[in-house]
């Protein structure tokens, strides 16, 4: 460290749309720019001359869609798994950014940098065991344990978990691949997509939103007896319609039935605190890619 | 620390009986005695005269059935919160070994301290991210996150989230009285205790063991998405039947179906090694017990 005042760059790598920033040493987001996800060469070829047009990078941070090994020293670190998203299987999203930046580079998932952000700027300041759940094309959770992201053998991939599915109440045998009717299958936004055959933002039934809300319930209340959390942020694009939350809080006293002495507010006005909106609204996952920058000067790996 | 060789006091504090043992300066066990929980006057009483008649301890750490407040500096810390079991709602399980015993007492849900235990000294040692359930007249999770247990706000009570209940194949509409068929309600030692009309020591029905690692097995797939584990030890008594836990495996694998990337073992030799039974047997608590009188001698609160 040179003693100049540095900038840091992050990147929200989603599977339609990356979006780059660039923050000053506070971690403030100066400016950004979205570039859509195409092809590996042509987006990270946009990601790497929007930095290579700013000033140079004290470090850079990614958070990307996965599966991704985010295990630092492994061979494969940076490297997108096992994706159906098509030519994006193997790819490498870290060694091309520190081939032409020449800055530290750390990487985690989108979940989880959106988490960081939320953590470090947001609604989870302060605490020590957080939750942050997108339920937006997929589902996804990252958590803060014991002042740390959860990381575990490779990352928590909390959409996949099962949940009760009544199929008399909803026939949809669920949208994943893998599984059918876990958490993703049942409540995400391509769940409902393909379940009522329109987008969520173009839903307005109020019996789409009782379920959504009942299956997003069940995720937060095995999110609470898992974790003891102080809080929980449901982000991401279905969380945006203004039905859902309200309907989320109340379900869950109704599920979580008063259980006695166990980590559930135990009335309407804690709930409003502990199931919130995020306070960055869709900046999160930058603003925690870009502490995750900060992180890597602080600590190269 | 006056240089002499300190002895560690642990007491396993279950909801039938509690095992105390006095340990060495290295946590191994010496000498231990069960005391059947009756009244909190008698059973804390015979706790304290056992700790009397052995020569003085450094520190005393005790897991305790639940739930219980394990704040540090909660006005509370120590007090066994609302409870069904008769007697014990509020009653402080701390302060009297502090007054009789005059030494640092550390408190944790038995559950974490099984946890504990083998993570220190059984099957978790050496492991950054580690789950221990324990399937027994009730289910319990203790985790390992970040290299400490999770506690959160309160303590995790993952017995109680949800989980698919095919009531076709399984009428029974679960034996937790406040959520009826959460996890806890439908795969205790409780549930198949009323299911089946005899204690799971006495079952031999193939079916019921079957559906028995059906619940068990989604309680682990869950798990195993929540953390990213790296290996997940299910002790408790019902844990013992020999045809659990290869069930609990074989079902595993085909319900995770293969999820690319996922924090998932892929074959049936990895699985031998991700889903295990504890390394102490029934010692797992006591063990945890004892580590929790030395990190309290280590660092008093």
């Amino acid at each position: 460290m040179d003693g100049t005042v540095p900038f840091y760059g992050g990147i929200e790598a989603g599977g339609t749309k990356w979006v780059c920033a660039v923050a000053d040493a506070e971690g403030g987001v100066l400016t950004t720019e979205v570039i859509p996800t195409t092809t590996p060469e042509t987006t990270i070829g946009a990601a790497v001359r929007f930095f290579e047009d700013h000033p140079p990078l004290a470090a850079l941070g990614v958070g990307t869609f996965g599966p991704v090994d985010v295990r630092p020293g492994s061979p494969t670190y940076g490297h997108i798994l096992a994706t159906p998203k098509p030519g994006w299987a193997n790819v490498d999203v870290v060694s091309p950014f520190r081939a032409a930046l020449d800055v530290p580079v750390r990487l985690d998932t989108d979940v989880n940098a959106a988490a960081l952000g939320e953590w470090r700027r947001g609604a989870g300041a302060g605490l020590g065991t957080f939750v942050y759940m997108t339920v937006g094309t997929g589902i996804g959770v990252g958590a803060v344990v014991n002042d740390g992201l959860v990381h575990g053998l490779l990352h928590p991939e909390f959409g996949h978990i099962r949940i009760p599915h009544d199929p008399v109440r909803d026939p949809f045998a669920g949208s994943c691949p893998f599984h059918g009717d876990c958490l993703e299958g049942l409540a995400s936004g391509e769940a409902m997509r393909r379940r009522w055959g329109r987008p969520a933002e173009y839903l307005d039934d109020p019996s789409a939103w009782e379920l959504e809300a009942e299956y997003v319930a069940l995720a937060v209340m095995n999110l609470t007896y898992a974790l003891s959390p102080e809080r929980i942020v449901v982000g991401g694009g279905v969380a945006k319609h203004p039905a859902l939350l309200p309907a989320v809080r109340a379900r869950l006293l109704t599920l979580t039935a008063g259980y006695p002495g166990a980590p559930v507010p135990v009335g309407p006005a804690a709930m409003e605190e502990y199931v919130t909106g995020p306070s960055l609204g869709d900046r999160s996952g930058v603003a925690g890619a870009v502490e995750l920058a900060r992180a890597a000067r602080a600590a190269p790996n």
